[in-house]
């Protein structure tokens, strides 16, 4: 049921745009989703997106924009005037246009707000832009329904009406007090049995979860979660009821947050798209690249040290690759179930506790596969037995060196604050790989005595 | 405002459960949250948990145990006859309900189904029961709204009170035809403000979001994401409407995704947490160790074709960790990005164009890494320049395949229906160490001449 767009589709609104056929191509476009729309502007240039920006009303278009890439939304911002983009916020939620005029440059921010309609309105999205973006406060939006704990029903219910013309999805009623505290909130099946002339403070529920304007985006998003909530009312530090979160946008920040763990894991340092440009791409991958270099330096310096076992031993310079690959994989896979447990909450018990579970797992893992190595360097590759064995225990030892690393690095930065994802990715990599080169030939220095 | 277990509460708790004083217990608890009681829980042993769980109301835990991990889950409704299972279940809506039930063993489904009180309840949830977990059809529940498109205003309200009992909370109000064929919906904000004899023909939205029964969940949460639902109506083969699915069980799905994607990039095989088994966790992890060790052997291999080079250039191999996992990072970034972006449908244009974008992306950055090399073999490490030059190439040349291979394979797979995730992690590592090694003491050949 899903609208696509066809080849056909965008070459028929690229003809209608060179021959200036304004009004069929409103036609055509005027029952396309926002979402759809956006999709289509993104295959269009920068003229003719703007052409289809501009003919269509600012209702369909203003969701539109929301959905859009920041660059593409940026392009068509430079070619919008103060009083167009103006017309275009004022469709929109409060949060919405607050985030997007916080990517306006400075000078036109002003501009835009005082050509905005409703002055209320106005007057919230320029509250809203003082919040940073990563807390409560940056996602929440104003438009909320809510009622003072001392009216009765039925001013309750006159006011909601006029209140809810504003809000497009009323989510939940939100009581407050006279110095608009957050009291409880309010469920619309009991104000709807509830004689008119009850006092709301009789039917209103107490318990209400809500976060504060300063919580940050990720915790909002726990929260939300964890209770199953589909909003949840911010308080600012009085205690007053400032904005409300609803689940769409914190499914944005799920989203990036994983994406952005999983990036990291990957050795890509900033949140990037494939249909990125190529610089800022190199922007968020040379750095690690860099990184892994470096450390290669030190793996180049690490074997040198052990030039000399190479007259009797030259088979053990056919094994670095794969016991500073095994360290490397094992390391990746400690660090990245310990992320993943820090940033879902899931990780229980101590550090010692943690550590030791790991012990435990790489030892099972490593002596199965330091059999398999036994085995296949003997019967597959034909190397003699002590150097089997010489391997065979490197790899152990590795492996389990590797996988306490992996795990111990990722819970020691979280402790200082520091975004465990960090430690994932080309990081573990490269520091199992040296750490990994230098055990094997100090093992083999020890058996084999060169 | 978050409710934090201490570790007191819990010590509080087990006290009271030695002391088998029920009663106090159920007051400390009457309170709490459901995700908080699931929480406590566990942190309980089997028997405190089960404990828990009979003493507290079946409202209370029913919601509780939708949030236990799989395992406590399981302990504890082993410790339940079929009796006390259909009574959580009856508070349940019919989709949760459902889960739950397909984690029984076979044997007791049936008992648990007959012991349901509400016929209508069990008949919907054995309905659900047919539905693969992963498609609409096993995302959604039975509890919805929906007036016949003949009925007039009046009517509607008057049924659509008696079916809210059953609906927790209403996201949206379908409209059906005498067929039950889904034919559109109704604002409740129309409904209220037009007058009660008008027919529901006349004011119900035509234009109406679906998905059908057999859906992928991806799908369901990328449409619901894109058009911003709270919550999508289900069809079956013949049009007619079967269900819905709500946003907090996409919320589910979205978190799924990312984190198995994460988990195979990070050679994790199967969906894990850091607090399963050791034995669950081998699994999930040993086998691409297993991959990665095969792999490793090829290498051995390699690099024992190229020993004669071994007399005159014995810094070769010092060299060859360095440019295996130079590849191997490049390739797992490459990948990582295609799989991102295919995950989130944003891979715009063919193949063709997105290998030669790689490969200028690949070229500036391997250029760079180049020139950091060859300085550093030079400078640093103090290697004649005929060896700089050598690595330097081959580096270069492993940067531009791994980065090639990287954003192939997974389109590929992509295409043929596999999973693209597969292709990231330790398979393209592996891959690409093999791949690098061979490349560059071919280079090396060609260049030195052993």
């Amino acid at each position: 049921m899903e609208f696509k767009i066809s080849r056909e589709f965008i070459a028929q609104i690229e003809q209608l745009i060179r021959d200036n056929r304004a009004q069929e191509l409103e036609n055509l476009l005027q029952d396309i989703h926002f979402a759809d729309i956006a999709e289509i502007m993104e295959e269009l240039d920068d003229y003719e997106a703007s052409y289809v920006f501009k003919i269509l009303d600012s209702e369909q278009t203003a969701e539109a924009l929301l959905e859009l890439d920041d660059e593409v939304r940026e392009k068509i911002l430079r070619n919008l005037s103060a009083k167009e983009i103006a017309e275009e916020l004022d469709e929109l939620d409060t949060d919405d246009a607050a985030d997007i005029i916080a990517e306006l440059p400075q000078s036109k921010i002003e501009e835009v707000i005082s050509e905005l309609e409703d002055v209320e309105h106005a007057k919230d999205i320029v509250d809203l832009l003082r919040y940073d973006e990563h807390t409560a406060g940056g996602l929440m939006g104003k438009e909320l329904v809510k009622v003072n704990e001392n009216w009765n029903v039925l001013t309750c219910v006159k006011e909601m009406r006029q209140q809810a013309e504003h809000v497009t999805r009323v989510h939940s009623i939100y009581v407050v007090d006279d110095e608009d505290r957050l009291k409880g909130r309010l469920s619309l099946k009991d104000l709807l049995t509830t004689s008119t002339k009850t006092p709301i403070s009789e039917v209103y529920i107490k318990k209400v979860d809500y976060v504060k304007v300063d919580t940050p985006d990720v915790e909002v998003a726990r929260i939300m979660q964890k209770y199953d909530l589909e909003a949840i009312p911010v308080v600012d530090e009085m205690g007053c009821l400032v904005g409300r979160i609803t689940i769409d946008d914190i499914v944005d920040v799920i989203k990036e947050e994983a994406d952005k763990d999983y990036q990291l894991a990957a050795g890509i340092s900033q949140d990037v798209e494939a249909d990125d440009s190529i610089l800022e791409l190199t922007r968020a991958r040379l750095p690690w690249l860099v990184l892994a270099l470096l450390g290669g330096f030190i793996s180049v310096k690490v074997l040198g040290i052990f030039e000399p076992a190479m007259k009797a031993h030259a088979e053990l310079f056919f094994f670095t690759p794969l016991i500073a690959a095994m360290g490397g994989n094992v390391g990746v896979q400690s660090s990245a179930i310990i992320v993943q447990g820090l940033a879902n909450n899931a990780i229980t018990g101590g550090v010692i506790q943690r550590l030791l579970k790991e012990l435990s797992l790489s030892l099972l893992n490593g002596l199965i596969l330091a059999a398999i190595l036994f085995a296949g360097s003997y019967f597959l590759l034909g190397y003699e037995v002590h150097i089997g064995i010489t391997v065979t225990i490197a790899l152990l030892s590795v492996i389990i060196i590797a996988s306490l690393n992996g795990t111990f690095i990722p819970i020691i930065l979280n402790k200082y604050g520091i975004d465990p994802a960090l430690a994932t990715g080309p990081f573990i990599t490269t520091s199992n790989d040296i750490l990994g080169i230098l055990i094997y030939f100090s093992i083999a220095k020890l058996i084999l005595g060169f």
